[in-house]
């Protein structure tokens, strides 16, 4: 029986994700720097902030687990692109894995990013794509992959790498794009947004789940990139999660001016995850956003939206 | 007047160059694990272990440094290449890079490492060979430049990286292999080594550490390799040895098998360290193994060697 350690247990990824291992069958163990969602959840919750170095050989000594997944990061909107504490997240990143191998650990899961490539247009791939990431944040994942990669060949321990796209659903920071637009119009506020011609490779947060729990159930190692290969022009997203809102009229597209330097395209090559890894999404961008918009509106209801 | 915190600072590199920088005018602070080796000397000394966390931020906060020179790294002949402890050092390094550029330091200079490139023949170049270190020690190296070099760009930090290549000289470890033939010869005992047919490039360690100042000296960036760009066999190295302690009747060529995977050639292309730092290699390989043989043969009369 595998048992697993899921950082950042709390997080956007990290809840749906641990509900899913435990219905699979995984001894689950969740650590979070935040109190336990639900003690009488399905996982077995650990309090820790893995930022302080001690945090991470206390809890590995404690769960001693045998698959390590690896979510938490800085990722407060409109920071983490270019903060310091990507440098403080490498480390702590290395001391769990110094941690999880120096323990005979068998297989690590972690979320790494599309900002690892060059967005060069065209889908990403992870065979033939430079990585030349254009952001503190992609540097750091990428070159923690490296070495964690180099150190894990040392102890014969798998790694496997998501390379997340643009995953969005129920539980995203209220501050990005889809909850921005979801929450202003359910508000009945205008939604300032750019052009938003450019194309993005969205993924409900269901099946980005679902991709990680069959990558980490897998033997396949390395990177995979977690999307949908189905890119949409961003205008179009936010034009459905309006209208599924009841009022496309609030909708303000071109009232934001488009930042320099933002790619036309960010697609990912998803034959890896189809052909090694087995799956592919269920849900379509009209599903997911509904679902997206149903949960928002819920949230309004209970209290108001920040 | 610049303040230069180095670290390593009682190292085979460190020593001479926290020597040369403080002769040279600079305001010099060294970082040692071990007892300052000279309370006397030129540089003010700072006893710490940078493995345990906190001693970055406390050693910064008290230097107030405005250049960085760090070289403290795991070093033990056999062990380094493949040891966890790169991940360490890694952790480490990226505490007190974000610890010095926090602070608004202005200039951050490292020893880098030959084997961050993939090692496929030839002169290995900054601008065209490809970075595929085939060690973890090369990956940690590769990965900390690209990591300091991502965040340094958000501070507008100056990031110098030296690529040393094989550095030989007085005080270097035992263990290695000029050290080990010197001293094996000189106790009248049989020096047993491989064929020694691949090309080394060596440079003596007084012309590794002109190059070093020159580097922080200078308002280059980027990685810089270190190196004489003259390649030699090892065996013909080995042989300089024996015949300077003059026991060239003791060195055994052949006698070990030469390990597998052992590259044929790793020369260093020094273009970019003539024309844009300006030094070139000023010791002959025949005048530097005279000095360290000679140094050997007074340690040796000192104490019997280890």
């Amino acid at each position: 029986m595998s048992r697993v350690l899921v950082t950042g247990g709390s997080g956007f990824l990290g809840a749906p994700l641990v509900e899913r291992l435990a219905a699979g069958g995984h001894e689950v163990h969740a650590v979070s720097s935040r109190a336990a969602p639900d003690a009488r959840g399905p996982a077995l919750w650990h309090r820790a902030n893995l930022l302080s170095p001690e945090a991470a050989d206390s809890v590995v000594d404690r769960v001693r687990p045998t698959h390590l997944v690896h979510l938490a990061w800085i990722t407060t909107p409109g920071i983490y692109w270019t903060s310091l504490d990507n440098l403080a997240w490498v480390e702590a990143s290395l001391r769990l894995a110094r941690a999880f191998l120096e323990r005979g650990g068998q297989r690590f899961l972690a979320a790494g990013s599309c900002a690892e490539y060059a967005w060069n247009g065209g889908a990403l791939s992870e065979d033939s794509t430079p990585l030349r990431p254009q952001s503190l944040y992609g540097a750091a994942k990428g070159s923690l992959r490296t070495l964690v990669e180099a150190a894990a060949a040392e102890t014969e321990t798998e790694v496997a790498w998501a390379r997340l796209f643009f995953t969005y659903g129920p539980g995203e920071h209220p501050d990005r794009l889809v909850p921005t637009v979801a929450r202003s119009v359910l508000a009945g506020d205008t939604a300032r947004c750019t052009e938003g011609v450019q194309l993005r490779d969205y993924l409900f947060v269901d099946d980005a789940v679902a991709a990680m729990a069959a990558l980490l159930d897998s033997r396949v190692t390395g990177p995979v990139n977690v999307g949908s290969g189905a890119p949409v022009p961003v205008r179009e997203l936010a034009q459905a999660v309006a209208r599924e809102a009841g009022r496309p009229d609030l909708l303000k597209l071109g009232a934001l001016p488009t930042p320099p330097h933002e790619p036309d395209e960010i697609t990912a090559d998803v034959r890896r995850l189809r052909k090694e890894v087995g799956v592919a999404p269920s849900i379509t961008i009209h599903d997911g956003v509904r679902r997206t918009v149903e949960w928002w509106r819920a949230q309004s209801g209970a209290a108001p939206a920040r």
